[in-house]
């Protein structure tokens, strides 16, 4: 595990020890923080102490790190997060109320779909989607309107790797996608039919910023069948155009 | 600016560009992150070129810098945070129903109250408590509810430093605080009269986890007279409980 001759940064060195922790297994001991940032252990301890000191770490009794709340207060910053999620949460709950099913705020990170926002309705969904959980921008509704509406280059670049399946109905063939994709763009929002669980449908539009850019999709997860999908999707649209206008977008078109 | 001698770790330097951005100014230019972070300008240059490359900040055409999406994504696995905004959430949006004030979720961090959800009803209170802001333990009641069970040494340093005003109502008396605090313990919960803004309340109550330490404080702000303060406290009193309970938490007693 020492690595004598290790050439990275001492920047991404502290960044190797942040992506140790994930979703799965958020509490680490030292050495396997250690192991997952490939540092040795004098140097996991050193660096580690300095994040414990600033609050981007905290430990606990029994010795084991977690990430600490002073990291999460800084990231709050980020303008792609908080503000973006104060100003949709009352159309997320709208939603909720609407269709017992499970808004979605998302944001788009690389080449996958992150939730900054998931509310849970009273339905038995399995929840895909957690707040700040990623999925491919190919299957959910909120996804392909991210994904539609972005540069060409990314779209290609996303078909010409291989597609994740969920079901037996995932639409995995580029050319597919490529022809869901123009549907998008046609309509101006995303139908996801059983493409990430066969009982459920999603739906999604993108929000645009002044610039023209999308800058994050809002939509809805629902058990099929009981909503009537092109329906639901004219509401979340008209929730997106809104929330594009308040973000300055000029949605005349 | 230039500090040949900068004897701080890259750690720290790293850190403290984190740390230059705040809720008033989340966006920085280069040379206001070197001046805050109190970095020479290459230096400056070259850490945040990594924690670019990383996703830590993100850059936008006009060369301003931002938190980025992916420091949000990580941060968001600290257990004090996400975890507990989730089970709290319902709670949340019940008080907000029964007050239509602002409901509140808050952990200590430091000698200061986080705020880690705050859900807004239809009210004209002013909003002193968006997500991840802060405010000393000692005016809002779900600051209070923290500080009169946490270990009575952090009781005396805040109450050893001098206690920030905010209305001419504003406890400020060590010894008048220290006699607030231990009627909070007495009945379990804190009710905060015209303590932040002359027109509204505060009631909020301790949230525990299995080791006996308080974790959290649930709570809701409205404007005076249009609730009675003691009733509402039973309620959130109750939903303080049941979150302890969930928490693995003994309040048996």
């Amino acid at each position: 595990m020492s690595r004598p001759n290790d050439a990275r940064s001492v920047t991404s060195k502290v960044l190797a020890i942040l992506d140790a922790f994930r979703p799965a297994e958020p509490e680490l001991t030292l050495s396997q923080i250690a192991a997952r940032a490939k540092l040795s252990k004098p140097t996991a301890h050193r660096r580690v102490a300095e994040l414990v000191d600033w609050g981007a770490l905290e430990r606990d009794e029994s010795g084991v790190f977690r990430i600490g709340v002073r990291l999460w207060e800084v990231a709050s910053l980020a303008p792609r997060v908080l503000p973006l999620r104060e100003l949709a949460l009352p159309c997320l709950e709208d939603l909720l109320r609407l269709t017992n099913g499970n808004s979605q705020l998302a944001v788009r990170s690389g080449d996958e779909a992150l939730f900054i926002e998931r509310l849970r309705g009273r339905n038995t969904l399995r929840a895909h989607t957690a707040a700040a959980n990623r999925l491919p921008l190919t299957a959910p509704a909120v996804g392909r309107a991210l994904l539609a509406f972005s540069p060409s280059q990314l779209q290609e670049e996303v078909l010409s790797r291989p597609i994740r399946r969920f079901t037996e109905e995932t639409v995995t063939d580029p050319d597919e996608m490529r022809r869901k994709l123009a549907e998008v763009r046609e309509v101006g929002y995303a139908v996801s039919p059983r493409q990430i669980e066969l009982g459920a449908t999603s739906v999604g539009a993108p929000i645009f910023d002044r610039t023209g850019m999308v800058k994050a999709a809002i939509g809805v997860v629902f058990e099929n069948d009981k909503i009537d999908p092109e329906h639901l999707a004219s509401i979340v649209l008209t929730f997106a155009r809104a929330l594009s206008r308040v973000l300055g977008a000029d949605i005349s078109r």
